[in-house]
């Protein structure tokens, strides 16, 4: 067992640290011929080792401080001119974007060299109403890795009011890693409502804007080479202002299980030195600065006395060779090691309710009905990569049946399924165009809004057939092509979180993705689910029905000319 | 009335912050014609205005948004091109070495363009065993500055465990303004203990281990030309070794209320910013970056929206033109304001009680015995400025009278008399070896250590006068020479605070300097007062004897040569 309470909080190491930063008691672990990577001043600090005792740093001393004795245990390791850093601290990880469960994202985040995350769980509380978010927090706190929350007020505060927010109030009490609030995605006034911090990766204007609203900038990026030069672009502007980048952080916010191995934040600080930054400030974007935002730099963030043993080996390239976590070597030469192995084998198991939480009824209309006069349709139209998507006017002839009318219009169907019993369960039908799809079938369960699903397709068997597969897994995501299933990812935690380990799941997720490619979608499946977040503008498509951002009314699919509902939605 | 509880809490006035930064509710303030110093990204803005509602910031505006309307009743500031920053926030303030009260001290305070301290309570919690505590922290908080307490955890744990740790249990619990413990001040091994901070004036070694030790350095001077060129050698490490100031603060520590007017805070960033820092990271050294070590952040320490309007116009000497606190201008052309002078007229007074702690019984001997056969004396000698006290060994032969002992080897009595009934009350001798005073006598009740008063002189009469002065005043200094008061100033507040406004403190505090310098004394007044205060290392005089730092052992007066005692101390 390998997870944030195997090192003993500091109020009970004081101690058993000054003795042996005082040569009273042993360490356990002495890591020598090291350049150490200081936070503290952004520098880069020859000729020290670095003492460590129960997980923690108990002090950093001259090099050859270190005698080793006969017969004693300590184990000495040698950085052989290896760089020695604090683990990163990931200020915002959208974790139900990685489709992976705390404890399966541990082992991407350490070959990463992460030993610190601050999950956004607005996906992940959407499933149940909250009661999955406690869910979520157990399984943060079994993971190796130091899982903190950003509690969702948004869906706390719009959707449950009343009884929301007492149970976010038993949150905040019961469980002390719940840091500090999500990120507001709907933002539109930043000014004077409190709100600490910002995620960006757009215009420059706006990062800076944040910044001297008194936030701290968590600067974003595409996992993808357009997105380092964004990120570039973002980091060139503060070296033209000669603006101090103390209060900017990266973050990878979303980034899937298959993203993550070559994306991942030390990606990030690769792109930051290359854009320029120096490269211990570049690292301290992504480990001190984010602890302080959080006040966890007591905790990490640095190599310092009292501080966690948190820390990684990098070559000059800043590659990450080596992790400890807690003390522990956890990545060795860009491997897990078998003691990280066995605790990853014994990951926490959502219970069996959650698997419950997906209710897809058994039969259910996922087309509309073809309209009987000319109507107009509102359309989601998929526009330029990276921009959002569109919501478009498209004249619709009186037609015998849809398949013409879609192939004429570039469209396709998608659906929305509203979970629950016969009764309360539905479907919002909506039209998606340019999306490529020009035959079989794709649904899932992941989306950033309430509990529900999503079928896309242009014929309404496949359509089926999708959905069904789905109910199956008990929640995933799956491709269909020729009416039988070509792909798919069980996502059983609540319709959102694999249980599988991490290199699984990235592997299921890749042969998806690929399938998922190989239908024609211009939308990669990562964005797609996007649709249904109700995100910052356009359009998206919720399980009450079409959603216009950011007026946030729910339009009819259809209008006759006039302007007068001719169908009601289902 | 203007106090820290002017402005509300900002959960009380997001909705309207809100809404006049959306234009839809007039400001109360603008300030028009500023350069404005951004302490988040350490720059100079221009063409922007700040837009002030009961108190907070509501937002920055390009120049030019507010167009006033007929009859409304904003208040237009012109800077004319002045700097506008955020007030300065000094992390460590020792008050009771101002000898003010902390309602007096704001005057100096907001004079220099400091709007929040965090008062390290040592000395003040001293006085009283805990008690005073509260009393300060209700002095706290009816200051027209924003005070925040440091908790003596020195005094409590030392001396009074068992009863003490309850009562600052208590002491938490009730004061939210008590934001951290305070400087341990017998700082030996800064390793593994838990400490965040340290003050630092001596070699730069020292504070370059404190910062890679993740600690956050308060950079320190005394208030001379002397300390400036030791803040410009501690500062140019700084760029030297290419280090991020980012964990670095400059604080005052120790300014008595004659100093605070021209060595303050904002002299130190002026001196920081001679030495070669950048304005802008000079002011946040002061200002943003301690509010983030004490989790300010949110409230002071930058001109965003929703902090405190707490400002300052600067000329571009950086000197302090105008000081606004919570959003009333207090301070303007270097004047205080009509405002601020009724506020100040108001302070807190504390009980009776106080002044009770004072007592110092009437009948005491204040010099010891004249040894009866040659002895060793245990002296504390006075060697070069800003070194500590030095633990000498005088021998003493046999003498008919102290007279020509005294002289002959450049000594004078020193007396530390322990408060109380007469049961409790004493008296511990000491001698003092190069003073410089020759005649008269001085006597105080300003100490760090627990409740006592000192007393110099050669002339045993004297040192009753100048004892007895004290005595009447309730605690305070008085220098005697030809056997009257020549100069005193009251400190009935528990012998340690003056209940005078800041002014007059300084008036008659500089006075009494001048009568303790004319005596000849080598030491200056505040550098005496810490003499009892058992500093760093060396020998210091206490109620209870001599004491030997960092032995920490009570060593008696007079040995003969083998090494025995011969006199006991009284």
């Amino acid at each position: 067992m390998i997870n944030r309470f195997t090192v003993l909080p500091l109020s009970m190491m004081t101690r058993t640290l000054d003795a042996v930063a005082a040569g009273q008691l042993l360490p356990d672990l002495v890591i020598v011929g090291g350049r150490i990577f200081s936070m503290y001043s952004e520098r880069i600090i020859e000729g020290q080792e670095i003492w460590i005792k129960d997980g923690r740093i108990a002090a950093l001393k001259p090099a050859g401080s270190y005698l080793p004795l006969p017969g004693d245990r300590t184990l000495r390791y040698d950085a052989r001119g290896g760089m020695i850093a604090p683990g990163l601290v990931d200020p915002q990880v959208n974790l139900a974007s990685s489709l992976m469960s705390a404890c399966a994202y541990a082992e991407a985040a350490l070959l990463n060299g992460t030993t610190t995350i601050l999950v956004d769980c607005e996906e992940v509380a959407a499933v149940c109403e909250g009661r999955n978010f406690r869910w979520f927090l157990a399984d943060a706190r079994r993971a190796s890795l130091s899982v903190y929350a950003k509690v969702p007020v948004r869906m706390f505060a719009r959707e449950y009011r009343a009884a929301a927010a007492e149970e976010m109030a038993k949150v905040f009490h019961e469980w002390p890693e719940v840091r500090a609030q999500a990120e507001v995605a709907d933002y539109i006034s930043p000014v004077a409502a409190g709100v600490d911090d910002m995620t960006e990766d757009r215009a420059r204007g706006r990062g800076d804007d944040a910044l001297e609203a008194a936030q701290w900038v968590f600067l974003r990026c595409e996992p993808s080479e357009e997105g380092a030069q964004r990120l570039a672009r973002q980091l060139g502007g503060v070296a033209e202002l000669s603006a101090c980048a103390k209060r900017l952080c990266l973050c990878t916010d979303q980034r899937d299980a298959n993203e993550l191995s070559a994306f991942g934040l030390d990606w990030m600080v690769r792109q930051a030195v290359a854009a320029g930054v120096p490269p211990a400030t570049a690292w301290s974007l992504a480990s001190l600065n984010p602890a302080m935002r959080f006040a966890l730099d007591g905790e990490v963030g640095g190599l310092g006395p009292t501080r966690r043993a948190d820390l990684v080996m990098l070559n000059d390239a800043l590659e990450v060779q080596n992790t400890w976590y807690g003390g522990v070597l956890v990545v060795e030469n860009k491997k897990i090691t078998s003691v990280l192995d066995r605790a990853l084998s014994k990951p926490y198991h959502y219970p069996k309710e959650v698997a419950g939480t997906v209710r897809i009824p058994r039969t259910l209309k996922l087309v509309p009905e073809l309209p009987v006069t000319e109507v107009v349709a509102k359309v989601i139209g998929v526009g330029a990569p990276s921009a959002g998507l569109e919501s478009r006017r498209v004249v619709l002839p009186v037609a015998r049946s849809w398949g013409g009318l879609l192939t004429a219009h570039r469209l396709c169907f998608v659906s929305s399924v509203r979970f629950g019993s016969k009764a309360e369960a539905g479907v919002a039908y909506g039209l998606l165009q340019d999306f490529g799809l020009v035959e079989g079938a794709v649904a899932g369960t992941v989306s950033a809004e309430a509990p529900g699903a999503w079928v896309v397709g242009v014929d309404e068997a496949d359509m089926k057939v999708a959905l069904a597969a789905v109910k199956k897994l008990m929640g995933g995501v799956c491709v269909v092509r020729g009416g039988a299933v070509v792909a798919e990812l069980p996502l059983p935690n609540g319709g959102v979180l694999s249980a599988l380990r991490g290199p699984d799941a990235a592997k299921q997720l890749g042969a998806l993705k690929r399938a998922w490619a190989e239908l024609g979608c211009t939308l990669s499946l990562a964005d797609f689910c996007r649709l249904a977040s109700g995100g910052l503008r356009g359009i998206s498509l919720t399980p009450r029905g079409l959603l216009l951002v950011p007026e946030g009314r729910i339009a009819p699919l259809f209008e006759v000319e006039a302007g007068a509902t001719l169908l009601p939605q289902a």
